[in-house]
């Protein structure tokens, strides 16, 4: 370090590492700017928004060569001080916008500070995302118009934020022009406006402005199932999940599935109409509800993104979806859509911008497309299959290289529909299943209850809910523990001669059942249950199974079950059923509700629209329906399991419990922690 | 020419001259468009549409080296003679798109061929403009979707748009999107599109589509005046004008003028609304005569123009007007506006877009800015000096180097108002005025009559109407009348001792009287009068002075008076007023409804929008009111007339007619044209 005055100074910004020498009385918020250090702040350097908090290091740097300390940037400032009174300024922290640079310093930037901040998610096998909102505020001073120099209170406006932001191309939305003078009066010539930076990302358009210092604006994610609808509120600045709520979805008074819906739209002229009205309705109630929740204006909603089926899709977006109910299956666009919220009749803000993702093909919509961008498949070298399983189960495979995508007619069967004790999941349904090597006898647990039905304190504590039939998860592992049992042979006959050595199978007409609880009702699972079991996985593996063809395939390496379906079952008896190819193990998971991690970072991230996009469009399509072998993948599916080799090591890989311990079961523990921590999605 | 048989042939366009070598076979459509020659095109070479007409010269074409004839191209195709039969096809004429090259040939496109065809102006001084719509027709076969290709229907729209038209990075209207799917089948996969071609060429918006093949679109351009709104419908693929109406601003229920609307807006809140409905009522009325007139569907207009001062421009698009009505006269934006016709409520294609003109400053609006599109002075050398008479007068001075424009205060003197026997122009006032030098008898017409007073059949001819008051040209006359007789001095003072001379001057009160016309009503010039047209004259004089004066100009090189008041005035009296500043007679001229004119060239000429554009931004604007000049020129320039010069010059221009003859008047008979052409703007 040399001994004379100097009239600059190193700063060094971590953790980037990016450096740069400035005059000394340079604040510490332009120097990160002119090195291009991710620094947030909506104020523009006024203190107002304390968004850009850093802290000065102490010590010796010898990496850098410097000695950094609190003492080589200027005293604390008044606004500083204003700031901290009013909202909290933690120890060591300073506002970069007010600090001067007075010698060399290491400059430390905390991820709350900066715009791009990482949004951590809490499953280690996916990436994390990084915040980069649509939709930015920008607080702003304007120079107030003079007889001296006409111009437009818009155009003034332009300036400062070209001047203050370094934005330009500026356009503005009709209804912000309209309210654009009173503003600015009312603000005293400093306003904040919201500017969202649609598709591309020098083209900046003004959807908001607020008088004065604003600093709250929202966003919501929404997965519009065919069953329920499934909100979450986000603030765009920090990307946190500040409320979520759930509804049943209305439309299910026109039709329980989809293509009752259809069928409703083809009989009854306007259908369509009604459906859309109903869908947005609902979505309406569930602003009210977030907003109520957090506490804020539905105003400050200034985003909100869709993802949702094929017909979900459609009628959001009140088109007719009457194509989608027979081939070729023609969606109206594969493309992604942006909105007004007012075109949508959204109660947000009217010109709140709307984006609906991509749907993928006539049977694989705009949610399973979330689920890629939740899970990136596309980012990675293995062989991934996922699969997401509702009346049809959407399935996707590939790498970066290549992907696929397909859906296969699997049947409501695995959402327990069409099954003889069936019901949807629900406190009293059945959804774990155990039967004895030996005797035969049934042990289960219910939802609502961490007991095993064999264990004390079981009865009274299902007397609550009663035991009111059995679910998807409890009809499979059902038929894979009658399986595994020799209850049924591998054709998926109930073996008659079962009868004479246990009470709980029992002649049923020309076939037998299996009698998992007596009583009232009576729960059992018949040869046809059985068959409408075999049908659904034999459906779900000849997709997979044609989607690997297609790449050459025998095995993948990784598969991850997508959907509330998936955050149920144990993927274990999935694969002594056949439902999946071949895969070690230790690589099959659960993705929970992927398709509304994607909605949400679709919501987050500007760059991720523009990827998933990209992605929807080179997505091979394959239509099962065409493809001859698809009818003997399915064919030969049928069998349980199909392979040996799978079943016997699998069959090794399930750990009957103890009889009243609660170990041994990987699904069990999983699903309750998820339902724990999101109930209502 | 060789002798050999060849394969390729030689084809030269005219009148373009570009010419190129074609394997035989080609289509001559094809030809020119490889070539770059403007031939239109709404089917895309299907013999549906017409549009490609051309004809095959006959002949040796020495300047070519070929000899050229119809047999030089294939014969008459089936779907040629199916077109003729069904719409007609003049003899000589082929579709461009049905006659192949069989051998060297040249091709004439005709006018109406071309998509950029001249819409030819009817004044010699200013220029033509090019047909250069920015929302076309295209009519496309899509492919039908299969099983095998799974996409959406508009991605094979797009598709084949691409392929068929080579429109690329298309978006598309949600309502589009809509219908999309329906109009394909009704259609059979033959569409024709409605393509919006935005603000960058490049970007490209489908806004309607249609089941087969659909060849009407149509704009329309208004003119929002204080007391009157003018629409013009126009066919948008041929540039014709095929409708106008004419309406009175209803919003004069809230103010006469334009400062008394801005008051009832800060007197009665939210007036301004009552205010924008009332307009856009008016709009949709007119939308309603215009389409009912044409016989057209008011779906078909794709496009709407608006143009009005600050005010009116305020006002359409619902943005609160009151900051217009004090210093310093802020507008809420200078820029152009693109919104959706259901944006402003109108009642066309909801998707049709309204295109809004730049204001230029608080004082002077978007009709200036059309004026100056329609004149185009910043297109040549000349100090041109260009004024709109209104309440306010615009005026604009300049050349392609520098344009300046400012309002001056003139009062609405010039239209009839505050004059003691004044009226709006109007059958019945009197429009023109001569003196006696000897007698100072008067003589005069009316509006509705040919006839000067003093002819046979006048009384009878004005029976129909009466003779009702005195108009703006009128009282400009009898005040310039009277001082070319000497009834008034330099100084304006009506010279009392004319009275003893002539029964025409006679005592009022104080001060003299000059009566025009005994009877009831009697109509006489007050010396109150000559005071408000020297106020309204100096301060229209002042204003182009103040212009001249940033110019460092002593004189103007040409002068143009638009609007109703410019194309009513003789403009020689104008001179002998001292209205306007120095410059050739030959060289002043009317330009008649400019602003009109300027509305229609913005809805058939997109380039012509961002020209306007830039233009506007580039004016000096000058305010008049901070001008310490502007004050002194008004006072100098109370005198009648300000310098000699001109005066004798002038004295010497006005021949007067012999009694009972028609000849020698500059303005009259322009104007009856005018007004028989566009009787209702």
């Amino acid at each position: 370090m040399s001994e004379k005055p100097r009239d600059t100074a190193l700063v060094v910004f971590t953790p980037s590492g990016k450096r740069g020498h400035f005059p000394l009385g340079t604040p510490l918020l332009q120097a990160a700017r002119s090195l291009g250090v991710d620094v947030d702040s909506v104020c523009g350097g006024r203190a107002i928004c304390g968004r850009c908090q850093v802290v000065v290091s102490e010590g010796e740097f010898a990496k850098h060569g410097i000695r950094s300390g609190a003492d080589h940037v200027s005293g604390v400032t008044r606004a500083e001080l204003r700031y901290a009174e009013k909202r909290g300024l933690a120890p060591g922290r300073r506002l970069s916008c007010q600090a001067l640079l007075q010698g060399d310093v290491v400059v430390d930037v905390p991820p709350e500070s900066q715009v791009h901040k990482q949004l951590v998610r809490k499953r280690p096998e996916v990436r994390d995302i990084a915040l980069d909102p649509v939709t930015r505020l920008y607080y702003v001073e304007v120079e107030p118009p003079s007889m001296h120099r006409q111009s437009g209170d818009l155009e003034r406006l332009y300036e400062a934020l070209d001047r203050q932001w370094n934005l330009s191309e500026l356009y503005t939305d009709l209804r912000t022009l309209q309210h654009l003078q009173k503003a600015l009066r009312e603000g005293d010539w400093k306003v904040t406006v919201a500017v969202y930076h649609g598709h591309i990302r020098s083209r900046n358009r003004i959807i908001a402005i607020w008088p004065g210092y604003h600093d709250k604006i929202y966003g919501v994610a929404f997965d519009i199932g065919s069953t329920t609808i499934a909100a979450h509120l986000c603030d765009l600045q920090t990307g946190d999940v500040i409320a979520s709520a759930g509804l049943m979805n209305p439309q299910i008074r026109f039709g329980e599935d989809l293509m009752s819906r259809v069928s409703y739209v083809m009989l009854n002229p306007g259908g369509d109409r009604e459906m859309t009205a109903a869908v947005r309705e609902a979505v309406n109630a569930l602003i009210g509800q977030v907003a109520a929740e957090a506490r804020i204006d539905m105003n400050e909603i200034m985003e909100a993104v869709f993802v949702g089926n094929p017909i979900m899709h459609h009628l959001l977006l009140g088109i007719d979806p009457t194509e989608l109910g027979g081939a070729p299956f023609a969606l109206a666009t594969s493309g992604s859509k942006t909105l007004w919220a007012s075109e949508a009749d959204l109660t947000m803000h009217p010109d709140a911008r709307v984006y609906v993702l991509p749907c993928i093909a006539g049977h694989v919509g705009a949610d399973a497309a979330a689920v890629i961008l939740s899970e990136g498949p596309h980012l990675q070298d293995e062989n991934w299959l996922i699969v997401d399983v509702g009346t049809n189960a959407e399935i996707i495979l590939g790498n970066r290289h290549r992907l696929l995508a397909c859906s296969s007619p699997t049947g409501p069967a695995f959402e327990g529909a069409q099954i003889t004790s069936g019901q949807r999941a629900a406190p009293g349904a059945i959804e774990r299943v155990r039967i004895d090597r030996e005797t035969l006898a049934p042990r289960y647990r219910i939802i609502g209850s961490d007991l095993w039905s064999d264990e004390d304190g079981f009865e009274e504590a299902a007397a609550r809910t009663g035991v009111t039939g059995i679910c998807g998860s409890g009809i499979i592992e059902a038929v894979a523990e009658m399986f595994l049992a020799g209850i049924i042979n591998s054709d998926g006959m109930i073996d008659g001669a079962m009868a004479d050595r246990s009470p709980f199978v029992q002649a049923d007409g020309r076939t037998f059942s299996y009698v998992l609880r007596t009583g009232e009702p009576e729960i059992r699972i018949t040869q046809t249950d059985v068959r409408q079991i075999q049908l659904a996985k034999a459906a779900l593996y000849a997709g997979a199974r044609l989607l690997m063809d297609r790449l050459g395939l025998e095995t993948v390496d990784r598969i991850t079950l997508a959907g509330a379906f998936g955050s149920h079952i144990d993927v274990t008896y999935a694969m002594v059923l056949g439902m999946i190819p071949d895969c070690p193990l230790e690589k099959v998971s659960s993705a929970g509700n992927a398709a509304g991690t994607g909605a949400r970072i679709a919501l987050l991230n500007n760059r991720a629209r523009r990827e998933i996009e990209q992605v929807v469009q080179r997505i091979e399509k394959i239509e099962t329906a065409v493809e001859p072998r698809f009818q003997e993948h399915f064919v030969a599916a049928m069998a349980l399991p199909h392979k040996t080799a799978p079943y016997t090591n699998l069959a090794r890989a399930i750990t009957l419990p103890a009889p009243g311990t609660r170990g041994g079961e990987r699904g069990g523990h999983q699903e309750r922690r998820r339902r724990r921590r999101g109930a209502r999605v």
